[in-house]
């Protein structure tokens, strides 16, 4: 039905040639799924998927996603037969350094990549948050048009692995995308039965399309292996793929294949997953597939400029979606102009004005409400701005009021009311997922989202993290309930390690403000940011909000530490310097030593990172090299901080896990007092 | 059928009241799910489980999992009701400092508490392990008696909530409960459709039943909300729990349930879940169910003592119990004596002789190859110690040649024999549901755990290391492809971040050998080590194997930290301290810095918490106060280093993510290299 000619089964067979080639010369990697998969992206390349390699850009694209990321020639191979910039030089140079083709596909750095993968699980699950983000950006630009009609209208289509089903952070996205009637995403699974531990009936026996129908997706197998021989039943592929566009539920097409299909030993084995074939058994590849078996990277003309046809189809299709496109713009001028703000990664007008100012208050505030308070502020001023909890949206304060919930009209609850378009969400009890689908979000690139749990959960979603540091996405983490401060729940719920663990992710930005003010601009900084993701970390419990008029202005916290308040009377004896709610005791603790004749001096530094980014001068003039007394508080593990109080400083710190009880029993017991921090600065001197 | 008398009822009831007045009196807590689960847990406590409340610790006990651990007076109350020491001023106690109740139950802390939980799917996970263990134990111990009749078979029973289904560790485990057909387990999932969103129909819709049955698992449905009123059919229940008992497959019993049941307005509400539910509605409850409004913790001599009776039901268990246990140990001399050495936590007769010693090697040996012959050398000599991968068996040197796996008999495959006594675990690819396993496993308590992958996926199985910290479990991890020296596959497979990160966690050893005689001595420290949780951190790549003769002995890596060469003719000038395949670099510029004259000492450090435990003397002889040239080196962030080369000292370190080429580019490329250090030392001196 899908009528390949010769020539597209020549491609097919080449795209397996150049996998074992290509990893035969590097000596190591994985040509098995790369051999068996090549008519299946081949397909989605040329048949199935709407795409223009001229314009790897292109906002009407469909997504391709390749969570099985090991498998990265499968890609690679595609994206130099369909035209997107890579040449067999570049397959030649798969995992070596400074090459286009590293081990696992990289976002930003290979044209046509459209994530980063490897981790397992980790594709397919952003690719849920992709999916989602089509369809909160068709609700903020095209609400109104039929189904399939938008120009915004697009689909994403994942190739995952084994591997990539048994991970946990798979089944919480799979469970939230069948929830949410993601139609508009299509997993292909690779059933081949290998992993590295070679046949996977040692460790997984589960019946996968029923287990994805009980997600409530729609599951469609295609069993190329079903008869005495193997049989690539390309048709019966493309029918199931084309049949899932028009799905109103996700579908699964599970895919049985052979690995390294079809090397005449390797097929079928674990060995073939990850390594290379040796040199006789790609030769007797070739052979097979009639190809000379001395020839590497064999490059047949024809073939290469038949599969480079789909160019032309792209350049048509996004040629018919220009009309429309423009169709569109012409009848949506403030839609149009909010599209071109947010193509630009522009902050919209009033931006700034936009944060609430927050009045002294000695009682004051936990950081968690002022961020929600700074939600609800910007909630219409920037529209792109969306996110919610892992079922902790009351304790994280992340629900905009009066904003739909993003979830079919059908699954409203009494106390959530949404629609398709809606803009708060509800990740349920799935972190990791969360983490993963909140960078699908804003690789879609027009939405800034946000997703928020407990501090001490950002375990659950390191792995997420990592990978949105990696692929530089402007998430936002709202983490609350930041220390022993959550009190009652106890150890296992109490953040101590969390916050220099954390901070030792390169690229991530963590932010811990010491009140509400400091709250509002940790978001209006954040938010300028387009390039990193950020983490919020906020008490459960109030904290004083200062009176700026006697402190120093909390515009100040952009340097991501700076002077609070200063020693009277002269140069300070000791700097106290502090993080959130521990701020406070630095405070108290300046008023003790002032009553003994020490002149202390309170930093607050709410971020680290932002903190190092600053100019030497400016960090000198906050800790000045020659005052070395100096005192850290922060109610975490000590790690990482002799950096800033040196040979001659103390850390207050929590070293242990912390313990069930209201909270100022627990910073009492556990010593994070001011007197605690007036007598270590003592001692400093 | 259970035949339940008034009494019974009046129990159950009471359990409900103190639920309600536990949480007011303390103003904060999870009242709503003790109220609707008590008759359950009664049931189990009373009805169902094998327990003897006089001897909590007794071998042949069931296992009680709360993985809903927030509703941890679910327990609390039938631990008080059954007699197993807590009484009603304990509950009066919940929350607060001190106290027996905690926020969440919490493992050595409350008698009768088998685990900490309160991460949602961490209990569940956990179970898993607990129930693969009680098989293996079975099988070390009595392999031959027909199921159900040896004193070594007894059951897991899991309570577990909405939180814990949706959770993805959840999934990975029960995905293998259902692959290694644990029939000893049963989980108790509480339909109750109430997170703290609300109404879990925000974010759920999965047919958790039918999932279930796709892992393999039986799944019955007990439905109290399918009346037009809500009816507890006690003996439904008691019914589907006693037909568990002697499934050959784990056992799902979905018990839809109405959250807070029966307080007149707070019942079925999201409310209900965290929070007190108010003095008047306290007081509505008690008046519904016939209590006095006025009284709270009601103490009715009488229910108590009916209640109590399980006392002699369980010692009257134990005793026939007993008989069996001796009769086995007669029977079984040699098997008794191994079981009296597993309780007794004591080391095998010629352990200490039982580790490989390396010849000196310049070529060297991969650390992670090392760690494979060590496991290799103890198969005999430890059958306790068992362990596997979560699919890189081959990558992490975890398999014991010749050892069956761990699987029942007709899911061997053709690289893996195995029987359901095995010892290779086949974890599959889930990290975090490996991580919950081991601790599962741990916490039965008679065998010792390991499980590996690479060190980058430590992040996946976080959540399950911390949990081992809190709980001080032995677990070892074995986290190969340390650091960039992984290679070709790139930045998402490169750890960067995860030493630091991981020291972070209080109670967690983590211990990066230098060679293969370190890494013996490593795991021959961490075996003798019972209290909490160690982590070996190994290379992909080979590093040379040190002459000890010329260096210092390996034996001194149980110090954390050593003098592996001092200088020469004198007083160093400067100390390098280096950690793994890094320590090799230290020695080469300890020999370019003697070519320019300037005496360096060597110091290995491949555990920071084991030389922090050394007394102050050793860690000055070591690291001299007087010699303040110091340069730390480590494939990793710097974060921490500061701490041991103070103000004066440099630290090599990489503080980015890393790259897909080979390991010698990249570490040139990245400035890790001897040439680097030298230069270092030279500046801080």
């Amino acid at each position: 039905e899908v009528g390949w000619t010769d020539l597209d089964v020549r491609a097919v067979d080449t795209a397996r040639i150049l996998a074992a080639d290509a990893v035969q010369k590097v000596g190591n990697g994985h040509p098995g799924t790369a051999m068996s998969l090549a008519p299946v992206a081949y397909l989605l390349y040329q048949n199935v998927m709407k795409h223009d390699p001229s314009d790897p850009d292109w906002l009407g694209r469909d997504r391709f996603v390749l969570s099985c990321g090991h498998s990265s020639l499968t890609q690679y191979i595609q994206l130099y037969l369909n035209g997107y910039g890579l040449e067999l030089s570049d397959l030649a140079a798969l995992r070596t350094w400074g090459s286009l083709t590293p081990g696992h596909p990289e976002v930003h750095h290979t044209t046509g990549v459209e994530l980063t993968t490897g981790p397992l699980g980790s594709g397919l699950a952003t690719a849920v948050g992709m999916a989602m983000a089509q369809r909160r950006q068709r609700g903020l630009l095209d609400p109104d048009a039929a189904p399939g009609t938008s120009p915004f209208d697009h689909h994403i289509w994942v190739l995952a692995s084994d591997g990539d089903i048994m991970e946990g952070v798979a089944s919480e996205a799979s469970s939230l995308a069948g929830h949410q009637e993601l139609g508009n995403l299509t997993l292909i699974y690779d059933q081949n039965y290998i992993s590295i531990e070679d046949d996977t009936d040692i460790s997984f026996s589960e019946d996968v399309a029923k287990r994805y129908e009980a997600y409530g997706w729609n599951a469609v197998t295609v069993d190329w292996r079903e008869q005495e021989s193997y049989v690539e039943n390309i048709d019966a592929l493309f029918t199931a793929l084309e049949d899932s566009k028009t799905s109103d539920k996700p579908t699964l097409v599970l895919l049985r294949t052979i690995i390294a299909w079809p090397a005449p030993t390797a097929q079928d084995t674990g060995a073939s997953h990850g390594s290379a074939l040796g040199a006789d058994e790609v030769a007797a590849t070739k052979k097979l597939l009639g190809f000379d078996p001395d020839v590497n990277f064999p490059d047949d003309p024809e073939v290469l400029a038949h599969a480079r046809l789909v160019m032309d189809r792209g350049q048509a299709a996004h040629a018919e979606w220009d009309t429309a496109y423009n169709t569109w713009r012409d009848a949506n001028a403030d839609r149009a102009t909010l599209l071109d703000r947010l193509l630009a990664k522009e902050l919209p007008d009033g931006f700034a004005d936009a944060f609430p100012v927050f009045d002294a208050d000695a009682k004051g505030k936990a950081t968690r409400a002022a961020s929600g308070e700074v939600l609800n502020a910007l909630a219409d001023v920037m529209p792109e701005l969306w996110g919610g909890s892992a079922d902790l949206a009351g304790s994280n304060n992340t629900t905009m009021k009066g904003e739909p919930s993003f979830v079919p009209a059908s699954k409203s609850t009494d106390m959530f009311a949404g629609n398709e378009f809606g803009r708060t969400l509800h990740f349920g009890i799935r972190e990791n997922g969360m983490g993963m689908i909140l960078s699908g979000i804003a690789l879609e690139g027009l939405t800034r989202p946000y997703g928020g749990t407990f501090l001490v959960f950002s375990d659950y979603m390191r792995p997420a993290v990592r990978l949105a540091s990696i692929q530089q996405l402007p998430v936002v983490y709202v983490w609350t309930h930041d220390s022993i401060g959550l009190g009652e729940d106890g150890p296992t719920h109490q953040p101590v390690e969390h916050l220099a663990a954390l901070r030792a992710i390169p690229g991530l930005d963590v932010i811990r403000p010491a009140d509400a003010n400091e709250t509002a601009v940790a978001w209006r900084t954040a938010l300028q940011i387009h390039d990193h993701p950020m983490a919020l970390a906020l008490t459960r419990q109030n904290v004083p909000t200062w009176d700026r008029t006697e402190f120093a202005s909390a515009d100040l916290t952009e340097k991501g530490g700076y002077v609070l308040v200063d020693a009277e009377g002269g140069e300070p004896d000791v700097i106290l310097i502090g993080t959130g709610s521990e701020v406070q005791l630095a405070v108290h603790a300046r008023q003790q030593l002032a009553e003994q004749g020490v002149r202390a001096r309170v930093v607050s530094m709410p971020c680290r990172e932002w903190f190092d980014a600053q100019d030497q001068s400016y960090r000198d003039d906050v800790l000045p090299p020659t005052v070395r007394a100096r005192v850290s508080v922060e109610a975490g593990v000590a790690q990482g901080w002799r950096e800033l109080v040196g040979d001659a400083g103390r850390i207050i710190s929590l070293d242990h896990f912390g313990a069930s009880a209201d909270y100022e029993t627990l910073f009492r017991e556990f010593g994070i007092t001011a007197e605690a921090v007036a007598a270590a600065a003592t001692e400093s001197i």
